[in-house]
């Protein structure tokens, strides 16, 4: 059957060097980097190496990457830790956050631990800055956490002014940047952020793999808890073929960033272009319609159709092999509907299907027009 | 240069079989599992099968299989969340765990959260069953944690009387069986255990992937969360190629257990018999050298030289290319010796050098003479 994967904010397609460099260590490297033999030794090297080149991409220094099994690790070590260990009273967030920062939060609200202030959005999903700002005069100490792409709406968050505005205040801040690294580049020298999370899976490496930055000095300690891995900050055998693949998608990434970008946004835009004249009333949720303030990786669509005929059509897209989404793949598993969406769409706007399409270097154009051509048939109006 | 690994109780070399199980599943299998379109189902199909075919063999059900990023993670979600979730607020452990479960066990102390008692042993580092249980006469909510068999001296627990015994209390019992699963068989329908960490990369499978069970109805939640994943009691997208990989890595091992045994069996029985004839006066710490009473796998030997003399000797086996362990590898990071050994050893013993040689399908009985030979010709008396 003829796929067609645009569901690349979910996951991704792994790398061919990536495949190559998993199979490689795997076979070749399968020492514990703890052990001071020469197995151990030479495995410990992959993963230092990776830790280097991971920082070097983000200008930061390789001691402030810890290394965890994913983003949704990486968050909530971010997260707990900064309230467990570093005093934080007070969390300021979106309701537009991925459940890996949300979920976090609202159970360390549960157990009285923090409260929570959600920084006002308008119905674009745009952060309202100055709000923010007001919600900082505070004497409480507080962590900040907001991404830094979106990953329903694509909508890109302004990091220097708030990396400004948490130092200016002496809050911490704190960015899923899941959507982000592979995609785009950010320097931490001069970016004021405290911790960083990203996952592999998102920018073609392997899944059950990712990082934290954590800003040296920070003061955090680890959630999970055992040998002396990551310099006391996260027990566990480091998954060094995971590791070393890591380290490979970033650098082909990066390497091949303008030119893979380049692509991306004008297959984005093909897209927006096709399905504004296929299905007339059309609308683009969040700035996922705005090339310049959204990820070139995914759209977001509004359509103008009834939600019985939304349902339909899902199962008509995944009949035809189209792999799209509704909300967040993690999202998947509940049945509640996307929280992003409700929280910036108008009640119409929410009876009628949205679905995000999201694109990487192994989709075409070609694809594109299949995918257009399904939903413009199936278009009842 | 020829080299020799006799660190199997650090990590294991993976099994072809799971090479190709990885190789496989990265390449034609990236769909995020929770995800509801053909991509995502066919991963889902994976994780799920990987569950059942784990629950098979340790005679649990498949929703009592709860995937982790490792041991370290599986030890730290059972202790940490019996804490938060369940109530506990003594733990009774011994102090030849290992750190994963007594670093988060004096972390919880630290916090306030929990007071700790260590239960006996006697210089083999046998648990003395008689003063466990006057620990359990007690009103407090209790946690035992013990592992099944322990890492450096390879003792096996009798985990029947100690889930017995905990029954009995009304305490929960978690198991670190990191160093059992894949190497002996449980019933867990006639054991009575309540939370079980495993890790794959101990059984020939990949690093970064492991397990939790967790008794059905325990009523533990999340460590870490986010999406819905694993029944909401771990978020994180899968790491599809390496749960896979872990299913291949625990089918192949069960498969060829007795087999696989015997060989094993076979060396390290070699092992004792030839050093004992080549080095006068060597011991055999713990029940390591009981064939009846320690895993087949690993034998600790307490060598009649100077602490000198001990450090030249591991400087020479790893020129020789010969690959063991002072301790477990997860200590190595740090400076302290072992902690197993200080608590069982004499001083004078604890003067010797200790070094544990740990055995795998992957050894001959020819790696066995060489470093055996190596041993002989350094033997200073």
């Amino acid at each position: 059957m003829k796929t067609v994967y645009f569901d690349n904010a979910a996951t991704t397609q792994v790398r061919d060097e990536v495949i190559n460099t998993i199979t490689d260590v795997i076979k070749n490297n399968f020492g514990n980097p703890s052990s001071t033999h020469s197995f151990g030794r030479s495995s410990k090297v992959l993963v230092e190496q990776s830790r280097k080149t991971i920082a070097k991409h983000l200008h930061a220094t390789a001691s402030e990457i810890v290394f965890t099994s994913g983003g949704t690790e990486a968050d909530n070590f971010a997260i707990q830790c900064s309230v467990k260990h570093l005093g934080v009273t007070h969390i300021i967030t979106s309701r537009l956050e991925h459940h890996a920062v949300l979920h976090t939060v609202e159970e360390l609200e549960r157990n009285g631990r923090v409260r929570i202030s959600y920084v006002n959005v308008n119905s674009n999903g745009e952060i309202d800055y100055n709000h923010l700002e007001s919600l900082l005069h505070d004497d409480e100490k507080a962590l900040v956490s907001l991404m830094l792409v979106n990953n329903e709406i694509g909508n890109i968050l302004d990091v220097k002014r708030v990396g400004d505005l948490c130092k200016t205040h002496g809050a911490l801040f704190h960015c899923d940047a899941v959507q982000f690294v592979g995609h785009f580049k950010i320097d931490l020298q001069d970016v004021h952020v405290d911790f960083l999370a990203a996952s592999a899976h998102k920018f073609h490496g392997p899944k059950g793999v990712g990082f934290a930055y954590v800003r040296k000095n920070s003061g955090l300690k680890a959630l999970l808890f055992g040998g002396e891995q990551e310099r006391g900050l996260r027990a566990g055998t480091e998954a060094v073929h995971n590791i070393a693949a890591m380290e490979t998608a970033i650098q082909v990434a990066y390497d091949a960033l303008d030119e893979e970008r380049q692509y991306i946004t004008e297959l984005k835009s093909y897209f927006i272009v096709e399905i504004t004249k296929a299905i007339p009333g059309v609308t683009f949720n969040g700035l996922s319609g705005d090339l310049d303030k959204s990820t070139y990786t995914l759209v977001n669509v509004c359509l103008p159709f009834t939600a019985d005929q939304g349902q339909i059509l899902l199962f008509q897209l995944d009949l035809k092999g189209i792999a799209c989404s509704k909300g967040s793949a993690c999202q998947s598993g509940s049945l509640k509907g996307s929280h992003v969406l409700s929280e910036i769409l108008s009640e119409d706007d929410m009876k009628k299907p949205s679905i995000r399409f999201s694109f990487s270097i192994y989709n075409t154009k070609a694809e594109v027009d299949y995918v257009i051509s399904v939903l413009k048939a199936f278009n009842p109006n």
